[in-house]
């Protein structure tokens, strides 16, 4: 019976399988609304009475869950220390905190709440087209980290620079490198908000050398990823040769 | 005759055919124009009279086409039933619910008249770079799918963390977690409408670590995009080389 | 003495004609800089003076220019009426109807003088780098047609449905379909200025769905431009090879 | 005892060299961080003497770095006027034009601060992945000359028509051709800070048909990337198949 358990919850050549797998990912989607609900300012008593039996009937599900899937595991303990293990575990903790009332303050409960959503991760746990991705991914990962360290580097100059400019005339809005930083940040993102923007010549000047280089920086992980993923797919077609034969 | 009509109608290698499709095509851009210059609040009487006499015409034509499309169709039922036959339909079916006072309110109406955009897929029916593109999206369909579910999740997780620092400083602006979905969706598409941002210390480096990863996720597109053309094209070329064959 | 000119002028082979072509850039860059600072609102009439006879000697050097080349070409009409020689004598006419008195309006004029701009593209007529990027354009000017095509699709789409989410609500900002138009590029560009921006619930998730699909859109061009331009890297390599054959 | 110097400073198969190279580079990521500290208006000035001892402790061992690499240069000119020599003498020169109080103003200084984020430089020079992106910038260097020059002839072509639309209806804010820069920058960048946007119906449609076209060129540069980066992989590639051989 162990066996045929493990093979409902985790072998996706079942139909049964595959379909409790899609129930279990329509629990999770339910219970990420159900937590958005609940902050929610203006609801009513009724509503907020019928989010926390939500949540209650939630949890309980996931118990179950947690408690077949260390019946099933052969190891159980190397389940439960497991990476899977440890987010389900993570996305039951909480609550069960909260009912038996060890001590915590609200926003560190609240902090706990934002890990339940690891448990979206099991969404594309076993899909095809989501290794293709993740080998790209890995394919480029050197290269991505050197285009983030490009990144911060000119958004650090672009901060330097702007401070200089714009400090002397609007002291209040880039009142430090740390919040011309901010700027930065919502420039080199092409964001712009608007709630901070250059108003002296020098600084408009200096803000145009730096969005010309900043287009090509912001261009680098679009070039990386469309790269990686020709390769990917190019040792995809390799592989799948070489199993033919 | 009937086959005389479907060549007319439908067969790509007549000029006349072509000729007769690009008049097709200019009425559904002017009838897209004339729906937009009724909604324009301070025409004359004289003008939204000419607007609906072209609004009558251009329905008229319409009509006139889609009982042309069934005479000359080899299995009518088929086509009344088929995609494009159904688009047919509805391009014309809210004008003659208006006509023959069948109940309705203004509201659904005017949602009716939004699907008489539908028209302009004709556009694009036997265009040669248009299959081209279409297989590109075809192959990259799946990673399209993952993209989109990795941009949603990145999404959700901005707004909660955002919610947990901006909420107490602007409880009016990030009242819940799906007030903080607006954020999250002008911040990560790099719209920066404005409207809400961060304004604490805490909240601001959230936004730069969400950027940050959120750059790469919005980068996914357009390298998935720029693989499969690549694909595409390689496909093609092979597909031409053995018809050469 | 004519061919001597002729190599002068466009071989560029010859040092002289890539010094001489140097020189005639510069004296058009220096000339888009007079324009604009003719524009400046608050400069003293010593300055635009000074800015009127830079404006006669440049204009003076350039009707030289278009001399020179008429002089110099074996095909004198031929020339004339080339688009490089209308694009030359378009660069010095304005200047003469202004010198010559012939009856215009300050707006057309203005509007002329914009014309002006097509001189900077004899910067890139004969540049190596320049040619490939132009291959790259030409193999995906189809899908950038298609491409654009999307995106007006979509940008009238949005403005129809934002106009029955807004107008009700905010009928000053969503007027008409046309007015929507104005915040649906600035939405699927990403500029998001903040002067329209949808408030209602209904406008915001309707944004939100509009945005999920630009992005990709949005996407398309980087997408073709980088697929066309590893083809044209790969044409010219073949042809590269072919020569040393 | 030279040579055991320069080995522990420059070779990278080195453990030790490698620990030390990281000290170093956690030492620039402080110093970058107490210079931006400095800038905060409200520190104490217990926090500052604070700030300025450990400028004094960081210059120090900048100038321990720069004697030991002297020392352990082959030839000593030849590292002092090399370009990591300049770089490694800008970090500590300031300070010490500070200390031996050298006569300079304020402003001077701190541009000459802002050369010091040049030590980050470092960061990268023996990075594997770096040179594979360093070779794609090399391939694509041509093309995003071009393509910068692109966005800047679109940038002027912008600031010009907006300036005819815009001018006579907001003259404070399109006041002449380089205030309209400004918004070509923010706009086609599509960054869209809000602070200039047109108002009138001509400036809105040219806006439209300048983002048409702009998309396409802010597309240039990640496509000009990606093609050069999958070329850069297959150079790599072919080249450690050589060396197999």
């Amino acid at each position: 019976m162990q066996e045929k358990l493990q093979a409902l919850l985790d072998d996706y050549d079942l139909p049964q399988a595959r379909r409790l797998n899609f129930v279990f990912q329509m629990v999770i989607v339910v219970s990420l609304l159900v937590i958005s609900l609940e902050t929610l300012p203006d609801i009513s008593p009724k509503t907020r009475l019928f989010l926390y039996w939500a949540e209650v009937v939630i949890v309980g599900m996931f118990t179950l869950e947690y408690i077949a899937r260390i019946y099933a595991a052969p190891k159980k303990l190397g389940f439960i220390f497991s990476f899977w293990g440890l987010v389900d575990l993570l996305a039951i903790l909480p609550i069960y905190l909260l009912i038996f009332g060890i001590d915590y303050n609200l926003l560190v409960l609240r902090t706990l709440r934002l890990m339940k959503l690891a448990r979206i991760i099991r969404f594309v746990r076993f899909n095809k087209s989501f290794r293709r991705l993740s080998l790209a991914l890995d394919i480029a990962k050197q290269d991505f980290v050197l285009a983030i360290m490009a990144t911060c580097l000119i958004q650090f100059i672009a901060s330097v620079g702007i401070y200089q400019f714009e400090n002397p005339v609007q002291p209040d809005k880039f009142s430090s490198v740390f919040a011309s930083l901010w700027w930065a940040l919502a420039t080199l993102t092409t964001v712009g908000y608007g709630d901070v923007y250059p108003i002296t010549l020098g600084g408009k000047i200096f803000t145009g050398l730096i969005l010309m280089t900043g287009l090509g920086v912001v261009a680098l992980p679009a070039g990386i990823f469309a790269s990686a993923l020709t390769e990917a797919r190019e040792i995809e077609e390799r592989m799948s040769h070489d199993t033919e034969k």
